[in-house]
């Protein structure tokens, strides 16, 4: 028994979800779970669908749902369960989420392979390693962003990385490689987007004096912090808090957003529409 | 254009999903959501599915979903969704959760009717005209339960019940009772069960030293506070607070998880499986 | 016994709480509760003090206080516990806030009157009169605020106002209102503040995608929503949640929040120190 | 400058908060932070105080500490507040909880030393000794248990252990030891206490659906899981849980509520009351 992971989107209208789920009916698939959703503000039909299915090329699976998505202008994507997403983390010099992203790996939270690490530093090149990733250092400044994006991209082809998570990466993207890999980066920001956007939020927080911080998993877009939302938390604070404590606090909330966020896309739970998301319950 | 709701349920098997899906859509239904589950204690597959047809008799739609029902030994129920459920709310002296649920009934977040309010004490007559119920006033004691049992039977029958919400009633039910309405009985407990079952929860938790309390809605049973679960919640308490300070804090859990119980029950999206559920978010 | 609540706040500095409570002593007090702080930003200690004493007239009292007072250049309030706040309520259309308010006055959760509400409309004028509440009706334009908030302050002076709370109240009070009642009233803002301030929240956490919702009780400073933060709260959203739906749930955070914030003021946790409060956990 | 944090209780009296803080002002103590109350169950007085003192050594400020203590049949501690706790770490196979202690020590939010760590098993050798602690391997059996904690009694006292933190430690402690070191060993349970005592408790949460699954940490008595509480979180889980995704979840809370245990226990904030607690907020 093959296990496969078809997630689809395309313009809501009648009869997917039946003429989908009869035609893997008709191959011999059975439908383990299913969710499904009609996005509203971009009218947009999701659908993520496990079936398991008996001695069937993927190819044949391939071709069967091909004509379904062209039928109904489709986007699909298929993958076979046990085909792990790799993933591509970069981290400057904080390690809270890089280490329970190994952790979440490691007990089989999270079903992904992390090939690689990559860093602006090299403080957290140890980490990576006794963790059996290999790390590249690519250092980074405004005037060799380019070249640095460059190397990346020779990475993510050489390591045939599908997505990249930016687990507390301190530098920005330029506008073309966002572009380039749409979709494909999720980033954790620590303040309850769209509040204390850029630098220092806990700063900003404290300033402000909220009761309640947050950290916000998004999918990364050009515009600084302002991308698709994948998960947020919170935590309650007082006034005896300070930026430090604040920080303290927070990096609880960040690792629990980032590593919910990380499951959700890698096991095709995430859908991205726009400037929302759609995240299937898990 | 009508609306409908369907939710079925059956021992799990391949094509089900598809086979639905594939008769509504030979009727002319456009499915407009679809959740759907195989409860793996049971392994039960439920479904509930909203959708819309136009200019089809309910008898049609029905005969078409009875064959399908049929084929997989299911058991499924059929609503226009504009047919609201009929709910007999019965209480005691308490007055919260009964006007929360009025409240909200009031505002369209419980699409739902309530003709009539059942008490064993006469203090919420008034709270039960004003907001147009009628008002019955059944006492009870141990000696007369059945007695009283018939009556609130006839009243079931009479205004044509579709299900009951125990919103703090004190009394307890008969098994035959139980058994009779297995399954369209919602009660709320002020203890985050299987915690403090029975007599004054917040006594109890205050006693052992808890530093959250909780609310649990759940379908009755015979067996007192041990139905299948539908919705929990807690909230922060101290060394600071007393049973009294508990329960006023506790006043605000028990509406807000009964009137979620209530929704997802009078929505279709809460199945009952053995001594489990399955509550479809919403 | 006489119950009495003091609050005080001064710079930071040696020997307050000492000094303070040994004066208390020397009179006879006993304190009950006591809670204190140094809010970092501001450098100003707090203090809120619950003590009872026997048979001192509250003259003396203020004397032996106002003493210590000139000593530490603090400012100080003193209540006897049994003298509840009187609470003028502001509203519109929305009744959740209101009703809520009520509802936990009447069960003493709230240790206030509510002698007067005030409104642009006349739609909650039954539901004040219900509770035992006088109603206003004060029309107010643009054109015609600075007239709306000359009677409005004839109502405080009559009613002997303590403080106001704006429960869902739609209208802008002016700046030199704010001024004049500057740290005693509180507004419920619809959104995990400092996002979405202004018009329509739920309309523009739905546009965002965000995954919580939220509500923010504040003090009213002359910048719209800027005030400082007195309590918050959030609840998940999903992407099946439409700004109809965040309207639904944000009701049950709106109320839950306003009443926390109004349970602080009432009785003296509440501190207002530049843009900050400090929230002493009840 | 030095600081120290002193914690006193005694049977609640008039006078002690004065006598306290008037005392610590006589010889040239400055209060910087003070948390007190009285818990109505015991009828006992708690107070944490933090003050600052320059160049009057220890034994001068304990002199003055224990007048007052006597005065008031108080019990009391006193401690430098750069003089960290020394914590023994008792753990069997899972790692989750002591690494998350390992790594808040590491960045300061727990402040406390961690020289050694005792298991019945090797597995966690090596992460021990990678965080700079030592480790003994205790084996244990019930035949051998008594001289298993005799052994153990040995560690603590060359260690100059000040508490014991059971960090997923599956053995049982005996009567005997319990009683030695009351109010000396925190332990966490993965279940929302008092439901799921004793084995397995995921497995019981999942049989008896319940929508949340809890952690609690406490102090350990003989009785099992029956200790007065010190911290508990909860977290939402659906009717597509699985034992096994529950325990994933749940390694998420025992981690968070076990570290808060510690880090109020070790900064002086928590009180063992016959068979409550007092936790002052931080």
């Amino acid at each position: 028994m093959s296990r496969y992971i078809l997630t689809l989107s395309c313009p809501d209208q009648k009869g997917i979800l039946g003429t989908v789920s009869h035609r893997l009916f008709d191959i011999g698939g059975n439908i383990l779970e299913n969710a499904q959703c009609t996005e509203i503000k971009s009218d947009t039909f999701c659908m993520r669908t496990c079936f398991e299915i008996d001695g069937v090329p993927p190819d044949t699976i391939n071709d069967a749902l091909g004509k379904v998505a062209e039928e109904f202008s489709a986007e699909f994507s298929l993958r076979e369960e046990k085909q792990l997403p790799k993933v591509l983390i970069m981290v400057s010099r904080y390690d809270h989420c890089l280490l329970d992203l190994f952790y979440k790996k490691r007990t089989g939270e999270l079903a992904i392979e992390i090939p690689i690490v990559v860093s602006n530093h090299t403080d957290l090149k140890e980490h990576a390693e006794d963790n059996g990733a290999a790390f590249q250092h690519i250092p980074v400044t405004p005037q060799t962003r380019e070249e640095a994006e460059y190397e990346l991209l020779k990475v993510i082809k050489e390591y045939d990385i599908d997505f990249i998570v930016l687990a507390r990466y301190m530098q920005i993207l330029s506008e073309n490689f966002c572009h380039q890999l749409h979709g494909r980066i999720i980033n954790i920001h620590h303040s309850f987007l769209p509040s204390f956007r850029g630098a220092k939020p806990y700063h900003q927080a404290w300033d402000r004096g909220v009761k309640l911080i947050g950290a916000t998993a998004h999918y990364v877009t050009p515009a600084l912090d302002e991308g698709p939302i994948l998960a947020q938390d919170i935590a309650r604070v007082t006034h005896n808090d300070t930026p430090e404590s604040m920080e303290q606090k927070g990096r609880e909330i960040e690792r629990r957003v980032l590593s919910r966020a990380v499951k959700a896309h890698s096991s095709g739970r995430a859908f991205l529409l726009g400037d929302r998301t759609v995240v299937f319950e898990h």
